[in-house]
């Protein structure tokens, strides 16, 4: 049965495009674990012909399939059992069109983000949606996961970006919508359905993504500040005088910045530790960077930020955002943990919200260690802990303190990776038993027969 | 049995407030027909806990239902049958909460979007989402069919304002998700689907609507253009020098123009009729309007603009949008039609479009008029048409050859209007078999019975 379907695969796609044994377990699940590949093969179909013959096939042997991207995920979205077929779209990596007067890029799902950045940025444009993966994390994968990143504030997530999908169902009928509309209200919108789906629904393979006007220049700062009460007000105030221009508002919580100290001892950082709070700034503006330092100023002088080091170079800027980026450094210095927990609340719940989370985790474990961090002006937060032993029945009890709070004010186990797999017992924490009920029910209709990428999410 | 149902409903409800007979019919489906509100009755609960018995009442007895907002749609969306139930939430009117730190509101449905935008103004805050039925269009309808408006290309339409909802489903449900939160990634975003669904998938109760800095000044020009293919070189030069700033690109083909100079032969208008396009330009900062001068002039420099009129005050910023928005006055001098045309497509190729349609129509008719306007930085066109005697047939054939060739080119029959009656022998011109067969499907897990809004869209 699975010779017959593998073969008839090869017959669609070429023998050369189904991978097996070692080319499968070569590979990792994600970036972030050890744990290798076991599905049964990976398909790599050429174009969105291939896809929709792929899954027609599948469909008629119920042949259960994973979708797999740039293999950057963080919740095991990407795990396949060993009769589960992955479908990869790593040879669909095509820029299909830029249109300088919609101001779209069209592209097949395959592109990486980088390249989508690249390609926005030699018309003289910019594709917004950045973070640390974008040389693997492919378009496909960000619509799948609706990526996030750093520039969430001002941009959007990759929702925000997509104008137009074409997308493969489980049957392998081909939904094209590819338009450049911004403004288009004709019936449900499917495509939201499909951003954050986590290839439940689907395989996305084509998207029309909206690009921005080129950005100019970048002016970075680094503020001090020594209560949680202040940082709204700054927020407000900062994105306020920057009328737009703000794009990154992200928190280090003091544990943050003590790691990074401890790690390199002999490195001149841009402000002494100490403080209860970093926070790095950033505005993406053709000015000459004179409105933020005023603000910024005026902040001081109002007693609300203790110390600011503004950037004066390219340099200096990068040495900022390399020490928000630098989360390898704080897991080597937790022990090697993860920095798996992503999670939103309110702004105004956070600061409670961390300390009773670290006097929980204190009181079971007093050399317990919390750091948190993330994009405060998105409502989300990072958090890296090291916890007794670190062990699997350890990450239990952390999931537990971590998650279980954020019922009671509305906050969500995931801001930015997903539900996948590690965090699907929690979905019930921040989705009603109703909204779970109808996650179902699209479920049903977009995929009767529960081929694509079952188990995951709920 | 409608009695035992109408009793029933005072009883939940009150008897004071079941309206009916004339009640209901003083009432207009729409603001701009003189169609009269023919259902049962108009039933008004007090909260969410009313709009939950009531619908877990009508669920009980397969009483369709019509939920009426501010009663001013485009597309006969709120149209109920004569033994179709109306459900109104205008008591439902409280602004429940502004949280500054978070920076949203929290509101019931039947708040109008003008309390909103004032709610939002009065804590230092803006509501960036505006159009001309703002004293009575509610939030619920504004979700209900994704608002859009003039400052789409800053802010996007409702969709993006829209943190979390409280929805009643079909049977009686109540499914909150209030959420405050920006970034969200937990299972499929569900809300997303209620927005823009005009009412037949739940009745919104409740929204938790993202906030805005404040905005400090508007800065507004007229320009005069003498050729299509220099409008998108304009809009994308406008909006990278404005960083972000730019809310409106608005262009008027030279019959918009035209009839505003004939309706008001001694009226100065800013700029002197015969350009072939003018274009509104408007941007929202705190800056004291030198960069848009300067871009401006540069744009005139190179010869892409034929004339500008910068406005120097209030009154001559309120006379340039007074032009734009004098849509009544472009119905009047073409002896009364509806300006219930709106489509989108890409911006490329507008000229053709535009060019073709008119030429259709002068073909059957010489003394056609066809003025076009719109939202081109959003790809949306809005048309007012005269052709023969505008009689209901001939309204059909300008129907044909307006939505007709959007297939071809990946336009919309809808760019914000929604599809409600008078647009669903057009949905399938701009969405698949295979979508709305999806959005039958989507429809049928939402209400199973069909009581919400039935008919409308597909």
């Amino acid at each position: 049965m699975t010779a017959v379907l593998l073969d008839s695969l090869a017959a669609i796609v070429g023998a050369a495009n189904i991978l097996s044994g070692d080319d499968v377990t070569s590979r990792n699940v994600d970036f972030f674990s050890d744990e290798t590949c076991q599905g049964l093969a990976i398909v790599r179909p050429a174009n969105t012909e291939e896809v929709a013959k792929v899954m027609a096939l599948c469909h008629q042997h119920q042949q259960k399939v994973v979708t797999i991207a740039g293999q950057t995920g963080m919740v095991k979205g990407g795990r396949a059992a060993a009769d589960e077929l992955f479908v990869s779209l790593e040879r669909m990596n095509r820029i299909v069109e830029l249109d300088p007067q919609s101001r779209t890029l069209t592209v097949e799902a395959g592109v990486t983000m980088q390249a989508v950045q690249e390609a926005a940025e030699a018309a003289g444009f910019f594709y917004p949606v950045d973070l640390g993966a974008r040389g693997s994390a492919t378009i496909g994968g960000n619509i799948a996961t609706n990526a996030g990143g750093n520039r969430v504030i001002r941009f959007g997530m990759t929702r925000d970006q997509v104008l137009g999908l074409e997308v493969v169902l489980a049957d392998g009928t081909v939904m094209s919508n590819l338009g450049k509309l911004l403004k288009n209200n004709t019936g449900y919108d499917l495509k939201q359905l499909f951003v954050g789906s986590e290839g439940t629904l689907g395989i996305v393979t084509k998207a029309v993504l909206r690009l921005r006007p080129a950005v100019k220049q970048s002016h970075v700062a680094m503020l001090a500040v020594s209560e949680f009460a202040s940082l709204p007000g700054i927020l407000q105030r900062v994105d306020e005088e920057l009328e737009g221009g703000l794009c990154a508002f992200e928190v280090m919580w003091q544990e943050f910045f003590d790691c990074i100290a401890e790690a390199y001892p002999d490195k001149t950082l841009p402000l002494p530790p100490g403080s209860a709070f970093y926070v790095l700034v950033e505005q993406l503006s053709g000015d000459d960077g004179e409105r933020l330092q005023q603000v910024l100023m005026a902040l001081y002088e109002d007693g609300l930020i203790e110390d600011i080091a503004l950037a004066q170079s390219d340099r200096q800027r990068q040495a900022i955002w390399e020490i928000r980026d630098d989360v390898e450094t704080i897991s080597e210095q937790l022990g090697g943990v993860g920095i798996g927990y992503d999670v939103s609340l309110p702004i105004a719940e956070m600061d409670d919200y961390i300390n009773t989370l670290k006097a929980n985790l204190a009181e079971a474990d007093s050399a317990s260690r919390c750091v948190a961090f993330g994009h405060m002006g998105d409502s989300n937060l990072h958090l890296a802990i090291a916890y007794k032993d670190n062990s699997e029945s350890d990450k239990l009890e952390i999931d537990h303190l971590v998650y279980g709070p954020l019922k009671n004010i509305q906050g969500s186990v995931s801001a930015e990776h997903g539900i996948g797999l590690t965090k699907k017992a929690y979905l019930p924490l921040c989705r009603s038993d109703a909204e779970i009920g109808l996650m179902r029910g699209i479920k049903q209709v977009f995929d009767p027969l529960n081929i694509m990428n079952p188990g995951k999410i709920f």
